[in-house]
């Protein structure tokens, strides 16, 4: 994965936008906004499509893709294929992973995101479906219930409106399910931006990163509290980089850690 | 301190009620019932009257102290010193604070803790007040406001409802403020029940202990979100005990950690 993705945790403002569109390469962005998650996707469109025009991009459009047969039509390549931004707005992340997961759609925005030709963004939902393993619902440490998101970010999991919503709780539940994955929980008007093997936080909130790999002892009973002895958290304002591998973040540029 | 402290996160049931009588001694119990903080508290003390006594204690009594005047009278003596168990009601702990801080009633409950005649539970507010630093308000990272509390438990920074809130951002934000301070979240219908050095997790939820001790980097900026790098947090459920000074949890008993 060598493509850039831009990870917004929901009610991005003007900042976090236009760093996407300068991303995708302003005058000469080619952008497609994608609403499959919304229950409104002709009203996602418009709103998103009106931002980033005023923010400077040169041309964007919508793919509408309400299901799996439109998601593996022969017209999806031909809109895609120039893209060099893709968009993901809000809604219900499983309406992505279902209408979208293993089509055509699927499949080449892995490769056009692989291959760097494109910078995919999402916010909300369109973050959450990122993951390698993504949240699907439950607040609660006993209640979270998590399956495959698109993976465009193996092994994270990612967690949106994260401070807004009170949500480490719930984090705290799945990476004790899942020690492999490491937590992401991002605020909103806050993004991470993914490069190589390290992202770097933007926006205005935290991003939270739950590390269960280091944790000595981790129980998940059946119904109850989890136990979850000795994890790592980390907060991490704009500025900040975290290295995914070896799982350490670094203070900003020009900051002693 | 050697006295017990049996420090509940709201919402108690009649579990962890139970203890309580069963620590004051049930049928030889003498419980007297703090309502300070309740803005209702003949209420407040008709109903864990009526509980306690449903419960087997022996005896039980209110001490209305609803200003300095009261908590520095006289009176206060001749209620406390028999006592085997006193309670304090939620309500808003900056009333406790305010009304018995540094009163005779403040220093007896001190003495009576310490050398161990009275275990002194509270919930709530009468668990927030047990606190060195007491959070007083303020939810997210930026925005959490501490002062000083009774201090039964010094070193500790304790915050209640804690799942049920979402209050793990606060909580950070106030380890993060001050790094000495573990931090301590207790769920409700959860409780800490301290000895000596340790305390172990009662009840149906799980406790969050937050420590900021180990971190790496910390920022706390005047507006804006924190940093806190490296921290450690541990989610322990009923069976789990922690030490306070060396900070580590260790699995319930027969259980390898």
């Amino acid at each position: 994965m060598d493509g850039r993705l831009l990870i917004m945790g929901g009610a991005a403002g003007p900042a976090l936008l236009q760093r996407f569109v300068e991303l995708a390469g302003s005058a000469a962005a080619r952008i497609v906004v994608i609403a499959t998650a919304s229950e409104t996707p002709e009203t996602a469109e418009a709103a998103y499509i009106e931002k980033f025009l005023a923010l400077g991009a040169g041309e964007v459009r919508p793919l509408r893709l309400s299901s799996r047969s439109e998601a593996n039509a022969p017209g999806v390549e031909p809109v895609l294929r120039p893209a060099t931004g893709v968009f993901f707005t809000g809604g219900d992340q499983e309406r992505i992973t279902r209408v979208i997961g293993g089509t055509t759609a699927d499949s080449l925005l892995q490769a056009l995101v692989g291959d760097g030709s494109v910078v995919l963004a999402g916010t909300s939902a369109g973050a959450a479906m990122m993951s390698g393993t993504m949240i699907t619902g439950g607040d609660g440490p006993g209640g979270v219930s998590t399956g495959p998101g698109l993976e465009f970010l193996p092994g994270v999991l990612i967690d949106q409106h994260f401070a807004e919503r009170g949500r480490l709780n719930r984090l705290l539940g799945a990476v004790a399910r899942y020690p492999h994955e490491l937590g992401v929980g991002i605020d909103e008007d806050t993004a991470i931006l993914t490069d190589g093997d390290r992202f770097e936080v933007l926006g205005n909130g935290a991003v939270t990163v739950v590390d269960a790999g280091c944790a000595t002892d981790i129980r998940v009973p059946p119904t109850g509290p989890i136990a979850l002895a000795g994890a790592r958290i980390h907060v991490l304002p704009a500025g900040y980089t975290f290295h995914l591998m070896g799982r350490q973040p670094a203070a900003e540029r020009g900051r002693a850690a």
